[in-house]
Formats: structure tokens, sequence, C-alpha cells
């Protein structure tokens, strides 16, 4: 807590305080960075300002050290305060003095957010990938479970039959829907804000266009101005994209946790899902889901923290920004596990097939018997009021085995699933992943 | 503030507690529910529940309302909770029991959700239609003022040179990618929840694809559940896509808020949108531009707001949602009323062409002088330590009147006007509202 | 929605712009501004700025206008903008040119932050004494109910013997550990700002100790530019003190519609208090605590409302702050509301004395089991073991009408009922409200 | 990214997304736990649970590892979850069997909540002591630059004189009144939660008093059920209460950006704490400040992300109180630091003393004509206009060498630093930190 109680050293603690948590989050970064940099310097000699040899030799540099991040051997080392200078920092001892030409007509503004943006496209792409698997399993379990009959509550009071179909099939729903939000962030991340410079561009004769095409970038940032404005913007956005997915999640969350209760009793985790009490031995606790609803409670408060550090800044790059990282990077892991984690223990699930042969769910038929009045031609109020009647004088006995037939679109009795898959194909069709990891390639080779 | 003091009457106290605001608010969704209504009756008579008699007075009564609506003498009387049954009572008044056969197979839990979404479908492009006519202006002023230059700043200290066609373009070009959020809010909005009851459909044989057509709606919110669970969802997710540009309007006033200040003076406001102070017979204060700024801010704080009031509830319908309303339903006037001001101030604002003359600006050109080595062949590096220490030295010597010559995608200059021009019709050519008003003109023929 | 439209007028549409709901809402500012006012002027002619026959002229108009706001007939005139403006309006009329004369040495900005203050002060006793009232009662209750079991959750998992007793009492001190940050909130309130004019003070010489004691407050804010600082950050403060008695309100009202469950059944709410469903006849809703719990949540986001308004502002007075009286100014009834509907529904609700009858809940002794080996001498983890494996091989059977012998400081065998009424003693006992009164009166006399 | 590509152990990802970064934070907890630990051991020994021998063998064992953790040779081990298991793990290695009769009468869950409360009691008072510190340098700052003078900014418009001393006790007395939600956030801290179990208490005849006793606290938290409630609950009210302090080292720091902004040019940073630009050798940019008006912004936005964990949450534990850990923890050491930074940067600011010579700054005065006119006798609205109307003619020249004449208290001439100091001593003198090492200290013997 206090290091400064006694023989502090200032400069080291005003360095470790601007430097952050930099050196750490900042390896996520890597890769992107090199893309970046083997993009702009591919533009630089295009343009002139780098020559032949000078090209093969940094762009050999650059595909060495990529080499190495994806065997897992880089590291940003002591002394070094960002990723930026690492890679900068390894290319000049390979490269020599031709490893400081690549800073030409570049900023470390431009240079950061463009390796933030490449990052974030992989990110998000790993982020529909984890989604479309979760769909398919809830659809799945949704076709297989569609005659398991459960509750519908309302207010928490027991409302009218639903059944795991319904259930299992809204959530799958609801992440169809949320792919519009991360398509959303996906589409304004997919601009290039290389050649911005600080926030004002450059009077080098840069070729922005080429390392838009370079990148796989389907777009400019075109105004510098508004280029640098996009960080903040950016991570803000993103987040609540992720928190969208997150919404859906914790919800489900919680309804595993109110289902497992043993007033419910609608479903059981397998035991190695989950953990035990310190002191009360019949136990059987739902932390992952209790887990799950927290992480994605944070998730969700993420968005209004970038708020709070961009709300009446001006525009302009501020320092302010570095903290972004922070509240931004590992959000991408947070929710891809809290995913994982839904999938992996949904598949195990045990349901209660006989939930409704518990007499306490016989008032879930007393529409069933207003609408059986409505078709008999009684008028709908009318109709309410005899039954309404009936469960006051107590004379109501709702039949918990009585056939159902619902028949309309998204019933119990119609789920539509074939129309909910259709849905979400056309609601991830035009990411095309494919062609980000082409450029990516086609750029190292 | 203490109504209870002395003689409540506690049910009246109950009643007003939970009505809330509903009935000042309600009046918002008048029309749209009329629209659910009538969609809802055609419905019912195709299935065979209404008869053509029952439908012809009911359309007709439902007509009548409508026109009242749009003549402006529609409200809810008192004693009426919400704007549901003031309909409902007025189409009873009108056709008599006919009028109470219009709830059937529908719950106030989807109608509800169908009026919002009606409202806000119509909302939405109200918000387009002001962020195009602001973006068209900012367009202008961007092409109109691009040779006057002006200082860039980044950490708010003299960076490098910018433009008055660089700032303003870049706030258009922000308004542009903030259309993509509300283009993704807009697509979850626009499918249909009426006949999911409430939450769990029904077992009257509802056709739900045809008052999908006959409202226009995109698709279906097809599971009952998740049609259910769009209700805070869908105000969330707006609600942030009105923060997008609220985020944008924001900066731009904290930017004028500055740039009006004394020690900038790169802008002046007319004086009819100035006000003074009640002791500082000098002042000629921006309180537009500062309310702008908190109106924005606040809209950027309402997915919060609304994230606590869903956070870990299980799925159903809960009471906790009216209160969404109170939050949601204003927030668009807000953002409009801030799209509008802005649009009307700047329109008049003047400019200050002569900014650069004052000397203290002369460190704008440092970079300049660095890429001029540079072109000379000297590495980046190199140059910039050489100019470094010119500054350092005292020697250095900016020449405010300096040609410029950036020709960079992006740069001051060329702004690429063009280019963010069709990135704006890109982003919004796909909302097609003038199909929502044919669906909602032809259901009320 | 577009009042603009056709034919605005734009300069009527700035100044509602401006104004905001500023009319509306500093009527509740009306009693403050009065008391301000007296006590400015009682000072100005202390120091000889205003003559005696002006002080007598002005303290009747002033107290004139009192009387019209106790007797309710006032109201903000059309045409005038807020409620400083009206005061002086009244008294200009009463008394002539005198009336301009008050506003020597002051400026809105110390005027305005006065006004609330003295709002506050008056707001924050009111909650006190709400929350005193229903600490009361849920101390009642907690005696009177002491005796009846209920289980108590952990990870909403059936774990150990509760009682409504230990319940209702959670909540009593709860409120009383609330009454520390209120308390907090109400002394950095308490603090005279009047005669810091804009933020800078004033060369006249005021006497700011003449008017806090005249006032009532119980010190100065001394700094000028201090005491404007205060603006934003006292509301940030008492909104937060408020969330923190919202935050028991809302957890108690969870609880609630949790225990009011068919699954649950631990209580029952009066008829009077429930609402029904539209369509299902049977439903008993919660609406009120489901309504209870939304409101709480609100009110819990409105601590970062006010911190975005805020944020990154540097010192001195911004219009934006005008916006921090639409957030802060309705909390204050938001919350005595929901202090008084929980209070008058707790006092008529039905516990259900057999909750334990139930076997499912004979789990809730497995901790009594392996107390009673430990007390036998068997270290606890044997003890955990040796109960764990009876339960794990389905041999274990709780007895629910086992005597339970539950001695120490807060179990529900000694709730410390006692102990709890001296800690909410001690929290409450340093407001002296009468002190506040007889200072206002005085000053009024 | 993807752990879980190909070959994972779901076994293992579990426990990792289960455990979380307990084993990492939970370090700071360590001796808090031995604390908490000796406590409860001695209390268990004087009600007959643990043999005089026993009591002998564990008190070494708890101390020798209490020795170990301020010699900073502790850890937790890899295949241990937390701070509760290695203690527990290491006293058994010590002492045998005996080791595990500790957790006799207690649960995880009283013991974490412990550990907070033990933990946030030492880390609230080092906040205090940099609070402390800081204050008194900005009084002696206020103090030795009183004299100097500077513009005082209303809507960012020059407004009225200012001064150094007036600017520099501002702040001091706003750390001032933020002592007083730290008190009562400390207060609230500072009772006692051991022996309230699971949340429903023990059958164990446990004494808690004495433990309370032992352990200082001021008070206990007497209802078990409330005990747990304060999980969530004190973390939100400590992080709003570092908050305030947050806010305003967030002005300050917005402060001390603006000034330092070429444009204002009234203090000057000192070269070791600014950093330069990567493309503009001129550049010395605040970024210190940068990152304390983010690092304040974002510990201003973690009591809502505590809220959003609570959100609905019924009462009992949940799991979902292990994320407050990461929430909560990190916010003290990343307050102090802040807080450090501050008073190392002020301690070496440069002001300069001539900024009133420019002669943009000459409006300043002109609120001082118009009260050389009231105290001539013409009423404050009258002599307003006067002036208004001689700047509206351009006929107003201000006299910014013009002796000035502030009398009143808290103004430019009269700042009452001794009265604010003796408001902080006020607002400080309870906390009586010596009485917590004493018992501390006494315990640990």
């Amino acid at each position: 807590m206090k290091l400064w109680d006694k023989g502090y050293d200032i400069d080291r603690f005003t360095e470790e305080f601007t430097i952050g948590k930099d050196r750490e989050l900042d390896v996520m970064l890597a890769k992107a960075d090199v893309l970046g940099n083997m993009a702009h310097l591919k533009m630089l000699h295009h343009i002139g300002l780098i020559s032949d040899g000078e090209l093969k030799d940094l762009a050999q540099g650059l595909k060495d050290i990529f080499a190495e991040i994806e065997q897992g051997k880089f590291h940003i080392e002591a002394g070094i305060e960002d990723i930026h200078s690492q890679i900068e920092c390894l290319l000049t001892r390979k490269c020599g003095e031709a490893g400081k030409k690549i800073h030409t007509g570049r900023s470390r503004n431009d240079q950061v957010l463009t390796d933030l943006k490449l990052f974030t496209r992989t990110a998000l792409i790993d982020v529909l990938q984890q989604v479309t698997s979760l769909f398919h399993l809830l659809m799945e379990k949704a076709e297989a479970n569609k005659d398991i009959l459960m509750p519908g509550y309302t207010h928490l009071q027991i409302a009218m039959p639903s059944s795991f179909g319904m259930w299992f099939s809204a959530y799958a729903e609801s992440l169809a829907d949320d792919l519009l939000m991360l398509k959303a962030a996906y589409d304004m991340v997919n601009t290039n804000p290389l050649g911005s410079g600080a926030g004002y561009g450059s009077s080098v004769p840069l070729n922005r266009t080429m390392t838009t095409r370079l990148l796989g970038f389907g777009d400019l940032a075109y105004n510098s101005v508004y280029a640098q404005m996009q960080r903040g913007k950016m991570e803000k956005n993103v987040l609540f994209a992720l928190a969208t997915v997150a919404t859906t999640l914790g919800k489900l969350a919680a309804d595993v946790c109110l289902f497992a209760c043993g007033n419910f009793g609608f479903l059981r985790l397998p035991d190695r899902f989950t953990t035990g009490s310190s002191i009360m031995p019949h136990k059987k606790n739902p932390d992952i889901f209790e887990l799950i609803r927290a992480k994605t409670n944070r998730i969700q408060s993420l968005p209004t923290q970038m708020a709070m550090l961009c709300a009446n800044l001006t525009s302009g790059y501020f320092r302010d920004m570095q903290l972004s990282k922070e509240i931004y990077l590992p959000a991408f892991k947070e929710l891809t596990d809290c995913l994982f984690m839904t999938e992996m223990v949904l598949k195990e699930i045990e349901l209660n097939p006989l939930i409704l042969q518990d007499k306490k769910y016989s008032y879930l038929f007393t529409v069933e018997e207003v609408n059986d009045r409505v078709a008999a031609g009684i008028p709908f109020r009318e109709a309410y009021r005899m039954v309404a009647e009936k469960v006051q004088l107590g004379e109501y006995r709702g039949d918990t085995s009585r056939p159902l037939h619902h028949t309309h679109e998204g019933s119990i009795g119609n789920l539509c699933l074939q129309q909910i898959r259709e849905k979400f194909e056309r609601h991830s069709s035009e990411w095309k992943p494919e062609q980000v990891w082409r450029a990516e390639a086609e750029l190292m080779e």
C-alpha cells in the first residue's frame, strides 16, 4: 500500500504511475502492432520514403517478430514502456538505423488506435464464434426438450404454461438479436485510422487508401480529427455491444440460479459444476452461474466507465485515454469465458420432466379456461370475470395434464426454431472474417 | 413533500404510487396503441373471432380515435390509468360490448411492448432526420471554411495545424458512424412482439405473421418468452444508440465552450444565443452549449439506469419495467432538441479567420520542420532530435503563414468530404422509412 | 416531438431550451429562496447598505410572500424564468426600487446554492423522520415475530434456520447504518455558501458569519471558490446518501417479491396492495414492491448521472449545473414515497407461521448436527465430513421441529433488539432539527 | 484468448473461472485474516471449545504466520484457492489436527467479511493520512501565494479576480469536507461481523462481544442477516467515500491541465513531471494530471459497478460477491497513488505571478465598477445597467492593477485559512487510529 513510506524514488514512482498496466496489457496488442507496422512500412516504400533494401530488411524483421509472438516467445522487456517501443526496439536491433524510419508520418496516437482496432476486429470475431456455438447448443436443447412443460412466471407469480423448448430458444433468439449491436460495433471498428497521426494528419504524402487495403479494413476513418475522436468512442461502443451479449447471459444465469433453488427444482447442475459450503454439508451451490451473473453485470457497467473517462473532454488526444486499455482489453476474455462456461454447463444440465405434477401449478391453466369460453363466443372481459369468480370462491381446479393447443408463431406448440435459425444466419452473414484473415495473411507473407 | 402528513388516503396514495407518470407519458403512445389495436382487430377477424359487423364498427371507432389524436384532442381521462384502458374505454363507448372483444388473445404485456416499438420506430426516424440535417450543415460549414486554419491540440497543448474544415467535418463523420448503432437499435425494435401475450403466448390461434405485415414490422420477435425479454433490453439498446449521437454532440459542445473562451477566441456565438450574468455586465456565456453538454451527458447515463432496473432479474415480466417509460420516453425529445439547437446556433456562428496570427501558435509547425528534414533523407528520430534541440535552446521560430502541403486522405489539404458524404449515405440508406409510413397508412385506411 | 417542423419560433425555442424545467422545479425552492433573501437583507442592513426603512418594507414584503407560499398560493408566472426572478419581481412590485437593492453583493450562483442547501436540509430531515418511522415498525415486527422460523438461504439454496424476527430486524439495523451516510451528507450541506457570489466573493464588505447564524447553518463554506465547487458535489453526495437508504429498501422489496412467490409462500400481501392481471384471473401481483425495487434502483443510479454532468469540468460555475435540479430535486419525494409505501404495506403483511413444516426444509439442520458433534469433541472438519456422508447417502433426516439453542449476539435466539435500537438512537441523535426550525422561525418572525 | 480451442481441461477451466483473481488479491487480506483467526481462537478458548494447550500452539502458529507476512515471505501456494485456506493449511501443518478446530462456529462468509473490514479499516486510515498530507501542502501553498492574482472564470468566460491562495485553499477545504463521507464509511466498516456465520449465526455459544473487543471494533454488526447484507453494501459505501476524494483530485487535475495550456499559461509543470510527444518536439504534456483525472473518474464509476452486482439480489450470501474484491481492493492504491502524485507535483509547480498583466483580463473588474456605484448609493440593478452599457459601447477599460478590497470571509482578501484548518481538524479528530493499532498489537502479542 505505501511504497512511498520510506525511501521511495519519486522518478521511479512517476514512471510506474504513468506506465500503469501498459506493459502487461500491451502484450495483447503485439500481433496487431506488427501488422500495422508492416502496412505502414510497405506504404512508406510505395511513396518513396523507404528504399527497396530497407523494405526487405524491415519486412523480414517484422516477420521474425511476428513469428516470435506466435510462438509465445514475445514479451515486453524491463525498461521498455509499451508495445510500440518494444517492437521498434527489436526492429532497430535487427535492422539498425532503418528501424527508426518506420515512425515517419505516424504518431503514437494513430499507431495505438490502429493496434486497438486490429485487436478488436479479431476479438469480436472470437466473440461471434463463441456466440454462434452457444446459440446452436441452445437450439439443440430447445428442440430436444420442447415437450417438457414448466411454469411461466410473471411478477414471479405462477402465470401460464411454458416449456424448456420455449426457455432455451428464448435465449437463442436473444443472442441472434445481440449480433446486431456487435455488427454495428464491428463496422465502426473496421475503418482505418492509420495516417491520422496525432489527430491532425501529416505533411508527409501518405497513401492511406493503400494501408486500408493492406490491413483489410472496410473503409477509412477519413477525417484525421475524427479518427482520433474514435479513441474512447470505439471502446465505449464495443463494450456496449459486448454488454448486450452479457445481458443475455446474465439473465440466463439468473434463471438457472432460481430454477436450481430447492423451492423450484426445475433443473439440477452436475456436481462437477457446483460447489459446497464450508459449514453446511448438504449444499450444492450454483457458484458458476452466480459468477456469470456478476461478471456479466460488471461488463454492463463498463460503458459507463468509458463514458466517465471521456465526459466533457474536448476534441484532441488526451492521456486519459491510456486508462481505457485497463477497462477495455480484459473484457473480451471475461465475456468469452462466460460464454464458454455457460455452454459447458448447459450441455450437461439435468432438467426435471415432472415439474407440472406439483399441484401448486394448477393455476397455470386459468387463461386456458378463459380462452375456452372466448372460443365459445363469450366476450373476453366477461369470460375473465367468470373464471376469476371461480378462483375467488376456491372452486377452480386446473388440470395440469390438460393437453395444450398453442399453435401461433412463437407459442409452446410452435416454437419457430427454423425461423430463429434463419434470423441468426441473417444477422451473422455479413461479418466475412475470412476476408480479414486473408488480408492479414497476405500482408505478412 | 409530505402528502401523507395528515389525512392521507392510503388507497389513493397507493393508486398514485403504482400509476406513477403513466397517464402523462402514455399520451406519447396513443397513435401506436391505436395502430396496434387495428392490426390485432383485423387479425382477430381473419381468424374468425370477430364478426364482419364488429370489424366494421370497431375499425371505424379506431379511425375516429386516431383522427382525434392527430387533431390534438386526445387525452387520458381522470380515473383512467393508462393509454390502453383509455382507448379500450373510448372504443366501448362507441361500439358497445364488441369493444371488449378486442383484448382477446392479447395481454397488457405484449400490448405495451408493441406500442413502445411502434413509437420508437417513428422516433428513431425523427432522430435520423435531425441527424441528417445537422450532418449536411456541418459538411457545408466544412466546405466553406476549409481554408481557415486553427491550432490543433493534444493534451490541450498546442500541437499542429488544423482547420475549421477539418473540425466541422470531423463531427460530420462522427454522426455518420453513429448511424451504425442507431440502425442496429432500429432493426432490433422493428420486430413484432404482438401475440406473445404475457410472455408465454396464447392458446388462441393467432396469426402473428399477419399482424407483422399489417404493422410493417421487418420480422417477428418469434419466441414469446424472448419477445417479453425485449422489454428493458430494447430501451437500453435504443438509449445507448441515442447516447452515441449524444456523445458526438456533447464533444462538439465542449469544443464550442472552449473555443468561445476569451483565452481562445476561435469563434463567437451570436448574441441571441448567449446569456449574461446577473452580476458581471461584460459576460456572454455559452449557456446553450453548456446545457447541450449536460443534457447529452445525462442521455449517456440512461443506459446504466436501465441496466440497474433489469440487473439480476429473471425472465418473465416484472412491474419494474413500468418505470422504464420515465427513463426512456423523454430521451427522444431531449436528444432531438439538442440536435436542433446545435444546428440553429452553428448556422450563425462566427469564426475567427486570423487565429494563427497570434505568435503563441508558432510551435504548431515543429512537425513540419521535422518532416522537411525527413524529406531531405534524415531518419525521423534524428530529425526530431534536431528540431527538439532548437526548441530547447529557444532558437525555434515557426512561421505561422507558412504554406502547408498536406495531401493525404483526411488531412487539412484533402478533407475527403465526398467520401464522408458517401459514408453517411451508405449508413442511412437502409432505413426505408417510407415503407413504415405506407404500412401505417394502409392499416388505418 | 417536432415542434420545429413548421413555423417554429427560434427565440422561443431557445428560451424553452435554456429554461428547461426550472419554472416547474423551482417552486420547491420557494421557501428557501425567501429565507435566503431575508438573511441577506438583514445582513445588508447591518453593514449599512440597506436603510432602516428599506429593511422594514422589504422584510414585510418577504414575510407576505412566505405566507403566500405556505398557503399554497404561490406560483411562477408565465414569462418569469425562475424562482429568484419571481420573488425579486414580487418584492419590487410591493416595495418599489428598494426591491432591486437586495441583489447587492450576491450572485445567482450563491443564491441558488443557498436555496438548494436550505431545501435539502429540510428534505433530509423529512427522510430521517420517515426512516425513523419505518425503523420502529420493523423493530415491532421483529419483536412480535421473533419465534416464527423461516429458512435462511445462501446462494438461493436452503441453508440454515432463520426467523421473521431476524429478517425484520436485519433491515432495521441496515437503516440504522444508513443514517451514517445521511448525516455525513447533512453536515456537508449544512454550511453557508451565501456571500460566495459567482464563486469569487465580492468587494462588498459582506458579513457572512451573520448570515450563517441567521440561517441556522452549522458552519460556513468559507472559500468562495470551494463554495461553488459544492454545486454538483453536494447533489452527488446527498443522492448517494439517499441511495444507501434506497438500497436497503430495494433489497427488502426484492425479498418480499420472492417470499410472496407461490414457490415460497412465506408471506401474503393484503389484497388492497396487490394488482391483478388483464388475462390471468388468479394473479395477485406484488406490483408495489416491484415498483419500490425499480424506483430504489433508479435512485441508486442518480449519483452516476451527477458524476457524468461534472466529470472533467474545471472549477468555476457552468450552466451544466442547472440540469442537476432535474436529477436531484425529485429524488426526495421518490424515496420518501417508497419509505412510506413500504411502511404501509408491512403494517398489514401476513406471515406464514408454518413454513418449516414443509419437509423440503429439513436440510436446514445439517449444521446443527455438525455442531452437536463438535460439542461432543469431534474436530469441526471431521464432524462436517460425517454429516456430509449421511446427506450423500440419502440417510440424512432433519427434524424441522427440533428445538434451537442459538444464544450468541445477533443469532435467532438473541436478536439484540435493544442494542440495535441504541445504535439507531446514536446515529440519529446529532441531527438536532429543532435548531433548524428555530433559526428559520426567528429569521421570519 | 482461446484457451479452450483445443485440448482444454474443463475441470481446470472451471476451477480458474471460479477462483478468478482471488489468489492474487487475497494476499492483501493476509494480515487481516490472521488477526481474525487469533480473535476467534481466543474466544473459542474462552467458551471452552479450545483447550489451553491448543490455544498456546495455535496462537504461536498464527504469530509465526503473521511474522512471515510482515517479512514479505508470505504467498498463496499453487493449488490453494484463497487466503483462508492458505492460512488454515499453514496452521494445520504447524499444529496438526487442532488447526482444523479453528473453523468451529465460523463460516467463510463471516470470515471474509471480517477480513475485508479489518483491511478496509487500515486502508481508510492510510487514505486519511495521505489526504492530511496533501491538505497541509495545499494550505501552505495557499498561504504562500495568496497575493498572486489570477482570473476567475464562470462558464469558462473571464469573470472576476481570484488568486492562487483562493485556488489552493479551495481544494484544501474540499478535502476537509470529503472527510465526512470517509468517516461515515469508516464507522460503518468498524463493526464486527465475526460470528454471523453464513448469515444466520450459529448454535455454538459464541461470544461476539469478546471478539469485538479483541479486534478493536467500535461496535457489533448485531443481526447476523444484516451482517451479511453489509457485503456489497460496505464496498459500495467505502468506494463512494473514496470517490468523493477522487472527485476533488480530479477537478484539481482538470484545472492544472487547463492552466498549463499555452492559451492560459497560469502555471508550469517541472520537466521531470511532463512527457513529450513522439512527433512534436516542442511538447510538454501534463500526462500525470491527465492520468489522475482518468483514474479518479474511474474510481467514481466503481460504486455503480458494485450497485450493478447487487441490484435486485435478495438477502443471503451469493457468490456474486466474490467479484466485489476485484472492483474494491485495487481502488485504495489507485487513490493513494493519485494523492501522492498530486502532492509530489504540486510541491514543485511553478506559478506565473504576472498573469493579470495581459490586457484580455481587464473585464475581470466590471463587477468592481458596479460595486463602486452601489457603494455610492445607486441600486445594484441600475449600476449594473450603466457598466453594461459602457462594455457594450466598447468604452470599458478595466485597470488590472487596481487595488482590491475584498474583506468578507472566504474572499481573496480574507481566505480564512485558520478556520479551514480547524474544519479539517474537526472532521478528522474522531478517527483515533491509535486505538486500532493498539488493539491489533495487543491481540498479536
